[in-house]
C-alpha cells in the first residue's frame, strides 16, 4: 500500500460528499447577497423593476448550480471511493462554482448600461464594452464550471476502482455524454454573448434551466434520432 | 433500469438531507446579517429602538425557516428514498427559503415608513405604497415557501417508491392536511398585508410560532371537532 | 402511534445533528466578517492597532461558540433520538447562538468609546452609556445561549427514551451540573457590565475560554471539595 | 469511566468530521465576497486588472485550505475516535483557517501600495510600510494553520486509542513528516515577506499549490535522496 493510496477510501468518500455538499449549499445561499435591498421610500415598485439583471442573474446561477449539483450526487451515487485525483479535480470544480456570486454579480452590475437612458448614449462606447466582457466573463466561469463536471465525470468513468458495481457502465457512460454536451453548448453560448450579450444571458438561462428540469434530455433526443436511423 | 431511475436512490437521500440542511443553516444565519449593526455613540438604545421592524422581520423568518426545517425532516424521516422528482421539487423550494434574507430585508427596510415623523405625512402617498408592496412580497415568499413544503409532502404521499413502511401513510396524510391548511392560512395573511400591512407581520409571526411550536394543533383542532360531530 | 411521536426518531438525530453542526459552523465562520479589513494606506498598523475591541470580542465569541459546540456534540453523544420538544429547544439555542455575530459586533463598535481621544469626554455622557447597555446585551446573549445549552441537557436527562444508555446518566448529571455553573457565572458577569463594562467582557473572555478549555473544571473543583469534606 | 472520557468516542468524530467539513467549505467560499464587483461603466477590463492582488489572494487561500482540507480529511481516514484534546486542537486549528478571509482581504488591500502610479513615491515611505506588514501578517496566519495541522497530526500519532489500524502507523509518520516540512517552509516565506513583500506572496502562492496538487511531494523527494546513500 503506496502513500498515494491514503486516499482511496470509502471512509474519504463520506467527506467529499460533506464537503462538497456544504460548498454547494453555501454558494446557492449565498447569491441572495448579490439581490440589494432597495432602501428609497417613495419608489419601491420601480426599484425593484430596474433591478432586473440581478434577479435574471440569480436564477441562471441558482439553476445552474441546482443542476451541477444533481449531477454531483448521481456521480457520487455510482462510486464507492474517491481517489487523490477525484479530490483534487473535485476542488477545481468547486472553485469555478465558488466564483459564481462574483461573476453574476459583475454580469448584473453591467446589464444595466445597455437599458440606461437613450441621453447615455451620446457618448462614445468603447469597442468592447462593459457589458459584453461581463456576460463573457460570466459564460466563460459557467463553461469552466460545466468542464470540470464533465472532467470528474470522465475520471470516475475510466477509474475501475471507484465504480460501485460494473453494471451501472452503461448508465455514467450517458450521463457523461449529457455533461459533455453541456459544456459545448454553454461554450457556444458564451461566444454568442461577445456578440449579443443580452441574448447569451437568456440562453444561459435556458440551458440552465433544461440541465435542471432533466439532466437527461440531450441523451434521450440521441437516441431517438439514433433509433430513427436503424 | 431506465436513465431515469437514476436518482431513485437510498445514497441519493443522505446528500438530499445534507444539502437541505447545509441551504436550511445558513439561510437562518444569513437573517443576522440583515441586523445592521448600530454606530452612532451616543444614542445606542434609540437606534436599536428604532430598528425593531428588523427584529420583528427576523423572528418571523426564523420562525418560519425553522417550521419548514422541521416539516422537511419529519418528510425525511417518512421516506426511503428520493426520486428526480422529489429533488426538484426540493430544489425549488430552498429557492424560495434561500430569497427569504432579500425579502425580509425588503420588508424590514420598508416597514419604517408607517412610522416615520408625522411631517412626513404631509407629502402625497403613492396609491400603493411602498410598505404594502414590501410587505405583500415577503407573504408572497413566505405562502410560496409553504406551498413548495406542502407539494414536496404530497409528491412524497402519491409515490409509493418512496415511503419508508406502509404504516406511516395515515400519519403523513394528517401531516399533509397541516402543510396544506398552513399554506391556505399564509395566503389570506399575504392577502390582509394589501391593506393592513403592519397587521399581516403580526399575523405572519403568530403563524411562523404556531407551526413552529406545534405543526399539528391545526390537524388536532380538526380531529377534536370531527370527534364532537360524530 | 400518535402524531405527535413523529419526531421521535433516531433517523431524525442524524438532522437534528446536521443542522446543528450547519449552524455553528456558520455562525463561528459569519464572525470574520464582522473584523473589517483596514483600508488606509499609510498606517496599517495603528489601524489595527485600534481595532482591539473586535479582535477581544471575535476571541470571546469564538471560544464561547467553540464551548457551546463542545457541550452539543457531548449531549449528541449521550442521546439515541430526539423528541419535538428537543428539536425546539435546540432551535431556541440556535437562535441566540445565531445572534451573537451582531451583539459581539455592537459590544465592538461601542467599546471603542471608552478608549476615544479625551477630548470627547468634555462632552456630557449619557447616565447609561453606549458602551455599558453594548457590554450588557452581549452579556445577556452569551447567557441567554449558555440557559439554552442547559436547558436542552436537562431536558435530555429527565427524559428516558431519549437517554443512549443508563450508564450514563451520572456523567451527564455531572455535565448538567457543570453547564448550570456556566449559567450563573455568565449573569454574573453579565451583572458587572452594568458597572464596569471593560472589566466584565474580560471575565466573558475567561469564562468562553475556561468552559472551551475544560468543560469540567468547575465539577472537578466540587468534587475535590466534596472528597476534602467527606 | 472518568468524565474526562466523555468525548472519546466514535460518535463524536461524526460531528467532528461535519463540523470541519463545514467550517472549511463556508471559509473556503466566503473568500469570495473579498472579491469586489467592479462597478463602474466604462472601464472594467482596467478595474479588472487593477484588482489583481485580490485575485492572487483568492488563489493562495483557496489552494492553501484546499490543501489542509484534503490532509484534515486523510488524518480523519486515520482514527477512528476523537478524544477531547483532538477536539480543543481542531478548534484552534479552524480559528485561524476561519481568520484567513481577514488576512487575505489586508494583504489584498495592501499589496495594491507597491504598484501605485509613480508620484505616490514621491512621499517619504514608513520604515515598516503597509504593504510588509499585510504580507507578514497574511504569512503568519498561514504559517500558524500549517503549525496546528501538524499539531492535530502529532496528536494523532501519539494518542494510540485514536488509530485506527496498527498498519497506518508509517503511513502516518510519513504524513506527519511532510506537513511538518510545510510549517518550516510557510514559516522561512513569511520571514522573506519581511524583505520582498510580493516575492512572499509568490511563494505562499507555490507552497499552497504544491501542497494541494502532491501532499507528499516532500516525502517522495526525501526517500529518494535516501535510496541514492544507501
Amino acid at each position: 500500500m503506496s502513500p498515494v493510496s491514503l486516499l482511496l477510501s470509502d471512509k474519504a468518500k463520506a467527506r467529499f460528499d460533506a464537503f462538497s455538499d456544504g460548498v454547494f449549499a453555501i454558494v446557492i445561499t449565498l447569491l441572495v447577497l448579490e439581490l440589494h435591498i432597495p432602501t428609497g421610500r417613495e419608489h419601491l415598485a420601480s426599484e425593484l423593476g430596474s433591478e432586473w439583471p440581478r434577479y435574471l442573474g440569480y436564477f441562471v446561477s441558482f439553476a445552474f448550480i441546482g443542476g451541477v449539483w444533481i449531477a454531483h450526487s448521481t456521480i457520487s451515487h455510482f462510486i464507492k471511493a474517491v481517489d487523490a485525483t477525484l479530490m483534487r479535480l473535485n476542488l477545481v470544480l468547486l472553485l469555478f462554482v465558488s466564483l459564481l456570486p462574483f461573476t453574476t454579480g459583475t454580469m448584473a452590475a453591467h446589464l444595466f448600461t445597455s437599458v440606461l437612458p437613450l441621453d447615455h448614449l451620446t457618448e462614445p462606447q468603447p469597442a468592447f464594452g462593459p457589458e459584453r466582457l461581463a456576460v463573457v466573463l460570466f459564460g466563460v466561469n459557467l463553461t469552466l464550471a460545466a468542464l470540470m463536471t464533465y472532467l470528474v465525470i470522465r475520471h470516475v468513468d475510466k477509474t475501475d476502482e471507484l465504480a460501485a458495481t460494473d453494471r451501472v457502465e452503461e448508465e455514467l457512460r450517458g450521463f457523461k455524454r449529457g455533461r459533455g454536451t453541456a459544456v459545448v453548448l454553454q461554450a457556444l453560448a458564451t461566444v454568442v454573448g461577445v456578440f449579443v450579450p443580452l441574448a447569451a444571458v437568456v440562453v444561459y438561462l435556458g440551458l440552465s434551466v433544461f440541465f435542471f428540469v432533466d439532466p437527461l434530455w440531450i441523451e434521450r433526443v440521441r437516441r431517438r434520432v439514433g433509433s430513427h436511423k436503424t
